[in-house]
């Protein structure tokens, strides 16, 4: 196969289905979604089945247990899709809607219509699921979209894209709206994110080098988030018991995930009393920490936090600790070495809130919530494509909003311009 | 001088700038803009005595009437100057505004607050009046900016930032905020086009060629539009009186903009009606008219229209006509030759108009109005920095929200994850 036809083929196909998935009628596209739901049910077996296959390749390249385990489908597995799928078809389309239309002076009625982006691309890693709940997404978005899985789950992918095509077969919608690359070469991805005139964004998503990379060479606009150094700042007016649950809850809730704190800092006046109840609680849950020379000298068993640290995203039970002077120096660390995730600040001080909010610039700012919170689910977008951490188009959790674009409508009676 | 250290010296005093900008106050931006109106005032007199310079180099290097008339400052111009910035000052200050915070189930608050994108790159050619209007709008949306200009304007361009400098120094701003290239040196737009670290989106203002150019070698994402190939569809069920004034104004109101229609499609089942009238107007103003084999048999002195006309955005007293046999050919011929700039429907037909706005994919689509229209004072935006057919970020006119973004905040009370 070459796969620089192949893909062009691909890319001019889901071209040429994004028109159609545009103008489709919500109850046919929420349909789609549900026929592909039954189907994935229907087909569990042969899921399974097919997941057997790239498990055990899987064993016999090496994979570890942890890739593995996101490898596998389990019945558990299908019915989250099942579920996930029957929840974006219950989220209200966002196409079409118009807001904001108005009168003008000259009198012509000027307002916004939500319209699909037109093709989407996605990249990721071994999680099969990924194939089923991006596409659900784009497809509730208006969009046409080509997936790209890992080349280790060629047979899980191929069986979910049998699922997807005949849900789509059965609503009436192009089956071309949604492409699962058939091939395990991994020259399929450098086509696809430079496949311009086809593909108008590129989601990726997994390891920060695979992002890293596809950044690099993409000459297609790319959706993403590097790096989650996400902080916590505990300041000296905050509520103790608050700031003890918000920073367990942050480090330890969960490791390996991109909203988890990475560096907590604390101002100086409070630090005797929370950070020693702190060091407690994660030394039981077996949190290594590194902190700075005050730090070190009100907790034992604290290595000395270099340079480094600060710019480390650990996803891993390690977490860097900062003691500092007040507001104005915790929010000079985050400016400096935060990735523009998340930040927290705990406080009772409605000033020091409010300037926090306003002064931290990070796709998600928060007072006196964990860090963990920022998700598309939590959010109540329903699900999340990703995150991104860049300023243009969107910001924080992407969700059905992310894939669409506003295109400005005017509606007139014989106006004319003066 | 160095170019590429001299543009990274500009980077980086506005990244660092564009953080005092972003938690500027309202008043204080404010005021900043009408000092400087205030300094242009006070220096018109330089301004004009600066002008002439480049005005006689400009005469020296041969450039033709239309560039010199595009690089003269007058009194007039210098008036349009200071109403446009005290237009902008008059306008809501978009940052900070915070909308759709809403309790979600877990407890928290979620919603989304409006942000500054940091520093925005224009890049323009002979007007000097963009320095002021560009200026206005980066400053209001709480953003730093380089700005540009025409190697020819560079004694205008200079004038100019001193009064802009004046202006932030009195309003206890950062004059670093606004930086005007002060070399001539092309080399340095090849350099803000790839000041990755410092710029977080470019706007180039100009000919085709010069867009074209910029987005081909950009390493950073690009606001922009590269032509406006306008269509307005007469419907078979449009009112007469509204198709004629509409072609008319679309086509003859100004020849050279984005917006002005270039290409006039007629359902084949109103042609005979219309396009009579419509070539006897047409011929009184002048404009050369090309039609397909049926509008020739219609219409006496109109040429031939080739498979190029279809393509061409000819920004000048030239029109292409094709009889169509419905919307659908009318949607189609839009889908294959438009630049996805502006279209508009002539029709008193309900279900066509609501067909054309959703299925038609420009930025701007209308029903019964002039293409002239789509423009950021006629849209409201106040004033526009450019027009985008991307889909990306902005679409359409962009104002001071394509000048933004939206970061979540979050607020709760020692909410944690569950």
């Amino acid at each position: 196969m070459d796969i620089k036809v192949y893909m062009q083929a691909l890319g001019l196909q889901a071209r040429a289905a994004s028109r159609d998935i545009s103008r489709a009628e919500s109850g046919q596209k929420n349909q789609a979604l549900l026929n592909i739901a039954e189907s994935l049910a229907q087909h569990q077996a042969h899921l399974l089945s097919e997941n057997q296959k790239d498990l055990a390749a899987g064993k016999l390249k090496g994979l570890d247990d942890a890739s593995l385990d996101r490898l596998a489908i389990t019945p558990k597995g299908v019915s989250a899709m099942i579920e996930g799928l029957k929840q974006v078809a219950a989220l209200p389309d966002p196409v079409g809607e118009i807001t904001g239309l108005h009168y003008r002076p000259s009198g012509i009625q000027v307002g916004q219509m939500r319209v699909p982006l037109g093709v989407i691309g996605i990249i990721y890693e071994s999680r099969p699921n990924v194939t089923v709940d991006a596409a659900a997404l784009c497809l509730k978005a208006g969009n046409a979209c080509i997936l790209r899985g890992g080349s280790e789950a060629i047979h899980s992918n191929q069986a979910l894209a049998a699922c997807i095509t005949e849900g789509l077969k059965a609503a009436g919608l192009p089956e071309t709206a949604v492409h699962i690359v058939a091939t395990a070469d991994r020259a399929a991805v450098g086509e696809l994110i430079t496949l311009k005139d086809y593909v108008d964004v590129i989601v990726p998503r997994g390891g920060k080098s695979l992002i890293a990379r596809i950044t690099a060479e993409a000459t297609i606009p790319v959706l993403k988030h590097l790096d989650g150094i996400c902080h916590v700042y505990i300041d000296d007016e905050a509520d103790l018991d608050k700031a003890i649950h918000i920073a367990v809850n942050a480090k330890t809730h969960r490791y390996g995930v991109c909203n988890a704190m990475e560096t907590l800092l604390v101002a100086e006046g409070i630090a005797a009393q929370v950070l020693p109840a702190l060091a407690k609680i994660y030394l039981e849950k077996g949190v290594e920490l590194r902190g700075c020379l005050k730090t070190g000298s009100l907790i034992p068993h604290c290595s000395r936090a270099t340079e480094e640290d600060w710019h480390t995203e650990y996803l891993a039970p390690i977490l860097s600790i900062k003691i500092v002077h007040d507001i104005d120096e915790a929010m000079a660390h985050i400016h400096q070495y935060s990735s523009s995730h998340t930040e927290t600040i705990v406080t009772e001080n409605y000033t020091r809130a409010r300037r926090f909010l306003r002064e931290v610039d990070s796709s998600s700012v928060m007072v006196n919530a964990s860090t963990r919170f920022a998700d598309g689910f939590e959010y109540g977008l329903g699900a999340e494509i990703g995150i991104s951490t860049d300023k243009l188009h969107a910001r924080g959790p992407v969700g059905l909003q992310g894939l669409t674009s506003l295109k400005f409508i005017v509606l007139g009676d014989g106006h004319i311009r003066q």
